[in-house]
């Protein structure tokens, strides 16, 4: 399977309303997915899952022989609400070990926060060496709801771009892969989700009337993620727009992203950092 | 189903000698598994599994609505070498949404953590209200690695049974649900699981020469769990032992105590906090 990352990488002249939310590039035609794409991909999901798993056990295994050798990987999640990343997280970074995933969700800052640079508790949540990061939004929300709400002045988000992309730099050059993934949902899709949570009682939680704010503001937000997208996507942290209303199609994407970054790892099992016969004698020597 | 915990529960007079690791209490007999009851094992843990991740998301959505309400559930696992918890982890734990999981691996302390009482670096990993939290080994190590390797003296060690209790006591106080478990090897599984990582090199990397220092001394191991079972058994964070010679009973008997434990919480999804007719007349009014 070729590299299938450049149908999602953007470029700096990225255009949010030329990308079909409901678009399914990539795809295979009907005669490889049969007459349901949706039951197709769900079975890709799961099987990508898996070598997703292993590809996580090969990274955690490096980690633990040599620690400072080890590398990990940086899912940066973003989208509008209902955009699809709870879900995205449940069914794709699912299908890896718990044990070797470490998921952060990043809300409104708290007052401690706040009286700390931004990057602050972005740094206190990166994944340790032989860890898969996710981040449930992120640093970017400072480049977004902060721009669009206006909760700090200009001069306070616009040298953003730059510290983001030198921090992000700094993470890549000290062994962490960081992958940035937008969730790219319509505006009548967001309507129709949120109406599914207005409707049923089960997910009433879900809603937020904030979330009504924000819709509100739509297009101011179409326009930050876009500046956030062009200044942002460096080959150190490649941004990628995932067409999101189809949620198997968002699902079957992100597992495919994954495995890409995965393969560029070259990962391996390590080598015993031990005498293997030794310790088999040692072993066979005791009942 | 009636709760099966008491299969499970430690009392006083805990002996492990006389829990055989191979058993299987509370299985159905072969009217219900049919003649292969790992598969129908293996199967009943997705069952029961789509039970726990319902549970999980009612437990998140009332920390959610009500974080000061928000409850949370701590699951202790300890085991020998080669026990399963890792395995338990990822079949079990792994049903659950992996947002709505932390889990903490627990080493041998930091220079920065052996500076602190024992309990910093847990009281640091407790799950947040809405959490299902997993130790992987735990603060039980302070009585267990330290006392057979005397690490500390036992002028140490020895007041740490009540300082547990204390501590657990606060935590159940506190609104978190706290399960206990050891997983309950024979010397002989060990073995052969220890032979399996030594012959595979892929599972190298699982082995470390220190675990047949460990087993060398598994007497005074099993002396030492037996005396925090039976010392640190109370009912605000009771202790199971679960046989786990057989990798899918450990799973399946897993499986149905935390849902016992979910049970007991009488979780429900919460009612809105805001006024869900008006939010609909807001949505349906915007296009």
């Amino acid at each position: 399977m070729s590299d299938m990352r450049s149908l999602w990488r953007v470029g700096p002249d990225v255009d949010l309303g030329a990308i079909d939310p409901r678009s399914t590039p990539g795809l295979p035609g009907r005669k490889v997915t049969g007459d349901d794409p949706k039951l197709w991909a769900r079975a890709e999901v799961e099987r990508i899952g898996a070598e997703l798993a292993t590809q996580q056990e090969m990274l955690f295994a490096q980690a633990t022989v040599e620690p400072q050798l080890g590398r990990s990987v940086l899912l940066v999640l973003q989208a509008m609400d209902c955009g699809g990343k709870d879900g995205a997280i449940k069914r794709v970074a699912g299908t890896m070990d718990p044990l070797g995933l470490q998921i952060k969700a990043f809300g409104p800052p708290t007052p401690e926060e706040l009286q700390h640079d931004f990057l602050w508790r972005i740094r206190k949540a990166l994944p340790p060496a032989g860890y898969v990061g996710v981040f449930n939004r992120s640093h970017y929300e400072d480049v977004l709801v902060v721009r669009v709400n206006e909760l700090a002045p200009e001069s306070v988000w616009r040298p953003r771009y730059k510290k983001i992309n030198d921090f992000e730099r700094k993470l890549a050059g000290a062994g962490t892969t960081v992958v940035k993934v937008m969730l790219h949902i319509s505006r009548a899709e967001q309507r129709e989700r949120l109406m599914q949570r207005l409707v049923n009682p089960d997910k009433h939680w879900k809603f937020n009337p904030a979330d009504l704010d924000a819709r509100a503001k739509w297009d101011d937000y179409q326009a930050a993620y876009t500046e956030a997208l062009a200044t942002c996507n460096t080959d150190d942290a490649p941004w990628y727009v995932l067409p999101a209303d189809r949620k198997w199609y968002r699902d079957w994407a992100l597992a495919h992203l994954l495995r890409a970054t995965f393969t560029d790892l070259k990962l391996t099992y390590p080598q015993a950092d031990y005498d293997v016969t030794a310790q088999r004698s040692r072993l066979e020597a005791d009942g």
